[in-house]
């Protein structure tokens, strides 16, 4: 039977997120543990689905660091001083499990009401946070973080390397609490090149991998729009390679090479479209992800868009379950 | 030698652009025949580009034809009205060389100015002003577009339908004032994967380049992130691809297929980095486009970020000149 979750299962699409949420900031509420219990759990009692994910955010970490950075409604992170200079780089240091006693307290409530279920662990990888920092917030075209990249490679990577123990530890700690799997997010790493992937940014999200490797967990890695960085982000050192919905599971299978596994990967948008539409499209992602061989975790292409009817989620993990089941 | 031109060459990054913009709606001076031909004409005073391509805007068709849309600053196009059901299309008409004066006009003058320069004429394609007018505006995830697409296929296609009509009456109009080339802009259709592109949108795209053939004018196709689509934009009848940063011009060729050149594709956000990394980087694209074999047209990747300086895309000119005449 194929197992399912979905990215951002917890989160705005449920009208019980909202209302646990209230007027309670992004941040702030990822800072108290019971919130961040009961967000997680919220989507597990709705739906049949095989994991849950922590409730939290790629910039919780950065904020435990002590780096000044909001998350404002319909906007994202927004960075209040953004990192450009070298001088700028002193604002980071490692994170220690000290730093989110709120993540590590969740963590182990979770595992123990979660029981068998397991609970996956995620962190940001450094391009996606090093875009956040040097941006400022979300960018369109990534342009200082480039120009960066491009134009000062030494500092580019003191920061990079700087991300990757900031997620080490990040993820580390939530490891040793007991979660049973991670996720890392490149979310935006799509916007570069392969050549530039394994010169600039590979190397730092391989460090993390390796760093978790003794800890046994399986490392899922995923990033939108890397049809043509899919078998890097395989080689950096992840066990499972997520993978949206512009490519087939099948194709990104062959990209990734053998012994990894696939996650994914239905558009979210097609959960907008009638039932019909949206059962055969999740057939298809299932022929292709076994035709993969590798291993299939079915999930969306990308996050559970917040228009999303909470209905339509349960029964496809229904149909995911039965048609695998048969299959 | 290497031909070379940049989208958006003409525009924010101009100081002289600004100054003729000056408080002039974005819209308002698209309607304006002398400021169409003298913003056209900028880049060329400045660069030895190869190309000249006209000033204006893929919704400058659909306002054309009665859409109330407008360009709203650091915003993009807005949509006064979406266009959300079938009562909807009768709100799009086909458009005739009247409705355009001042497209007509404007590449009237420019030709004669231009003598033997080429004048590129555009035009929106059907995927990317079906997600504005559906959309409303700018849109991140395409939901309500991928919606109507997943969803109601059949008033999909009398959209698509429509707005290819549109397109080929704007792009006749600036052919038959002149233009000697033109570029069909479907700038967001790679949130689309191929199985949809095949089915949903290649033929409204393919009815174009139909139309346009006995004009016998080059055709040109753009949109970016769509490496695992780029087969398929050629065969939709496009003569030259474009391709964006995000893979070499040797694979894309590949991936095109024989008898079809392309274009691109130097990340336009190499251009903040030192001249040294321009360099290298513009060989690099100017040695992948030598060996792609079917004709290169050097361009960016996208349009010109509005912080570029113009004296590195003067130098790069040179350069791409003169590195593929010793070639």
């Amino acid at each position: 039977m194929t197992p399912v979750w979905f990215m951002r299962q917890a989160g705005r699409s449920l009208p019980e997120y909202r209302q646990a949420r209230g007027s309670i900031g992004m941040l702030e509420a990822c800072a108290r543990p019971e919130l961040v219990t009961e967000i997680t759990l919220q989507p597990l009692r709705r739906y049949d689905v095989d994991a849950a994910i922590l409730f939290s955010d790629i910039v919780v970490p950065l904020r435990a660091v002590g780096v000044d950075v909001e998350i404002k409604p319909d906007v994202g992170p927004v960075v209040g001083q953004p990192l450009r200079s070298a001088a700028d780089l002193a604002r980071l240091r490692p994170l220690e499990p000290d730093d989110v006693p709120y993540i590590t307290a969740a963590v182990r409530e979770l595992v123990a009401w979660l029981g068998p279920t397991p609970l996956i662990g995620f962190a940001g990888a450094p391009f996606t946070l090093a875009s956040y920092l040097i941006e400022g917030g979300p960018s369109k075209n990534h342009e200082r973080t480039k120009a960066m990249m491009y134009g000062e490679p030494a500092l580019w990577h003191q920061l990079l390397d700087a991300l990757a123990d900031i997620a080490i530890g990040f993820l580390s700690a939530q490891v040793a609490a007991g979660a049973s799997a991670i996720q890392l997010f490149d979310s935006w790493v799509g916007v570069v090149g392969p050549d530039d992937y394994r010169e600039l940014v590979g190397p730092h999200t391989s460090k993390i991998f390796a760093a978790l490797e003794p800890t046994r967990v399986p490392r899922i890695h995923f990033g939108v729009g890397t049809g043509e960085l899919l078998g890097l982000l395989g080689e950096a050192g992840a066990d499972v390679v997520g993978v949206d919905w512009r490519i087939g599971l099948d194709e990104a299978s062959r990209r990734i090479g053998a012994g990894k596994a696939v996650q994914g990967n239905l558009d979210p948008a097609v959960l907008l479209a009638p039932w019909d539409v949206i059962e055969s499209r999740a057939r298809e992602v299932l022929r292709r992800g076994a035709a993969a061989g590798g291993g299939h975790i079915f999930n969306l292409g990308h996050g559970v868009l917040p228009g999303t009817d909470p209905g339509v989620l349960s029964r496809l993990v229904d149909l995911v379950h039965s048609a695998s089941a048969r299959a």
